[in-house]
């Protein structure tokens, strides 16, 4: 086990009837929020009322920010700068999924600096202050509601890029799954996809082969997000398959499964990341068609670690006789099945992007490598991924 | 899933070298320390005088307060909240394991009050305040370095009462696996004991038959605790195992595995309490020495649970063949050779306790009973499971 700090100062409220709760804990940060929010979905389910109720009633002053994106974009970031210092809000809310929470994390680390906040995305300036920032998670998926870590798009310079930092976790973060009902099937998968790949990358990339706690947490999470998700996808109203894909994709990206890896590295974040810049696909279906290709191309190099997932998740009889290699082709052929039979894409093809366009995708791909520091990736490494991926 | 809060404000350090930390992180909480420890380990090992080192480096004063007992009793709390009050320390600064932690914990709650200490723990009076506490562990088991608990042994009235309070939880611990590469075989074991006892009290007691993503993280602490003891019995200097028994045991108790299960219970604590209190064996020995018997007892109501556990767990063919109460009783065969096989007393006979004593061991085990609200216990059911422990 590698040395690690372990520190989430972020409360998290879980389960029925927790929303009014954003009002008190909002005034226990201050007397003036920006609200951030989506394009929609919470307005049309009734909850953005339910939230602004609570903070009226907690005598939170309002300035709304909605309209943020899925794969939100640097230039509606500003916008809620602007929007933040122009009337002097003390506290962020963000009544969303990852994107308007990394949108509103954006904002809060933003509107406290003279400099352009792409800064610190393109790693020019640090973080050293931010407003605080409580959260309503409408999706399963990203974790950014108990984490320290936000991904931005630059559209001009077409960057799809992330940063991180202990002041960036929410005070406060309620989850009621009640409020995930409403998820339509589509995005309850990608959602599902996003935290399988998030504990994929982790377990694929520690620097440390001697890690049983960490080891075992991980197959538990990925073994409850795709039980979840067919939970959820045969009922969206089943409380319990939403509850435990809610706090499973939470516990995926919250330091739990990282601490103690070691240097991780998010090499199928980094290429899904392009394809969200180039084509502005849903993360998630980005994410399910980089999977099966990438792990394809790990799995010939380095086979264990995947055969070993294979034998804690999917064991099957006579298992001891195949050798690493197969295992770890058949725990690919059993995602790819299990993409297939939640709709999620599991090729570029069925994303609808060409084949070739894959030097173009291997080029833009390359930037993250470089901030990230995945320095095995070349151009030619990506494309053979790429290849797999078709 | 049920509702729940998840908060945990401790940071944790982990790792080799992390200990010179704690001069730092103390100097953020304030200038003058009561250092609290126990009776000998610490200071033989020279790490004692490491944390002095550390603190005097940070020019933190030191005011010392040595000589906890495991089963920390109440007198030696009073001196130590007489000692903080007397040269008006404003942080407390732990160095052992989870009796030292807990000793430190009522001296942080009981010197900012006029009242006496142990009404925090017969829930007489509630925690409003406390001062800031950080530790340094010494033993993979109690959870207290990152958990909201603690347990005082009163040797007048012979009651080891617990409570809890958000307050409690320690700003920073510190944990570094070598430390306890001098931990005896004998309390290695009883650690492990302890830390398998806590998953176990919550799996069993759970109010929520559905929780997959707390079941898979129970089941994979409970191997890694057994996994991980055997390994540092067999090399007490084994890096790995060390590393991965102090990380499950803060984990097994710090609120990841209880939060979403409802109200639980601890009821082979209840009885080990009494144990403690009446014959101060080691709170670990103590359990291995209840677990068989209230496994057995539970088992032959509600074997469908422990079932489920040696399904997961300890897996074998033909298994779908056996009944639920078969399975729990191959569970607690397997617990009670595990046992076996590291040296805990696995009956009370092997604790020298006499059978003749079991009325007045469960006539003490009702006080607990009371307090901590496990209603269905009887002084007739706690003599029948004692009947189990013999």
């Amino acid at each position: 086990m590698q040395n690690f700090v372990f520190h989430i100062p972020t409360k998290i409220l879980f389960g029925r009837n927790t929303v009014p709760a954003i009002g008190p804990e909002t005034a226990a940060c201050g007397g003036r929020c920006l609200l951030v929010y989506g394009r929609g979905s919470s307005s049309r389910s009734g909850l953005l009322d339910r939230v602004r109720a609570s903070l009226a009633g907690a005598g939170v002053e309002i300035v709304e920010h909605g309209g943020v994106r899925s794969n939100p974009v640097l230039s509606h970031v500003r916008q809620g700068i602007g929007l933040a210092r122009q009337h002097g809000v003390d506290v962020i809310v963000a009544v969303g999924g990852g994107s308007v929470i990394d949108e509103a994390k954006a904002i809060s680390a933003g509107c406290v600096v003279e400099h352009d906040v792409w800064k610190f995305f393109t790693g020019r300036k640090s973080i050293k202050k931010t407003l605080p920032l409580t959260t309503v998670l409408t999706l399963a998926a990203a974790g950014s509601e108990m984490n320290s870590g936000m991904v931005i798009t630059n559209e001009e310079t077409r960057e799809k890029f992330g940063t991180g930092n202990q002041l960036l976790y929410p005070r406060t973060s309620i989850l009621d799954p009640e409020v995930t009902f409403t998820v339509p099937p589509d995005y309850t998968a990608y959602g599902a996809v996003d935290a399988v790949a998030h504990v994929l990358e982790f377990y694929m990339t520690t620097q440390d082969p001697d890690t049983p706690v960490q080891d075992r947490i991980m197959e538990g999470l990925i073994e409850n997000v795709m039980e979840a998700c067919d939970r959820c996808l045969a009922d969206p109203c089943d409380y319990g398959g939403r509850a435990s894909l809610m706090w499973s994709a939470t516990l995926a990206l919250n330091g739990l499964t990282a601490a103690g890896l070691g240097r991780v590295g998010f090499p199928m974040h980094m290429i899904e990341h392009s394809l969200s810049a180039l084509y502005d696909v849903p993360h998630g279906a980005g994410l399910s068609a980089v999977i099966p290709g990438w792990l394809t191309w790990h799995g010939r190099r380095a086979p264990a670690r995947i055969a070993g997932l294979c034998r804690r998740l999917f064991p099957f009889p006579d298992m001891e006789r195949c050798s690493d290699r197969e295992l770890a082709a058949r725990t690919v052929t059993i995602l790819r099945n299990w993409f297939g039979r939640i709709n999620s894409p599991a090729s570029l093809q069925e994303l609808g992007i060409p084949a070739t366009d894959i030097p173009e995708i291997a080029r833009n791909a390359m930037g993250l490598a470089k901030i990230w520091r995945l320095n095995e990736y070349t151009p030619e490494i990506i494309e053979e991924i790429l290849c797999l991926c078709r």
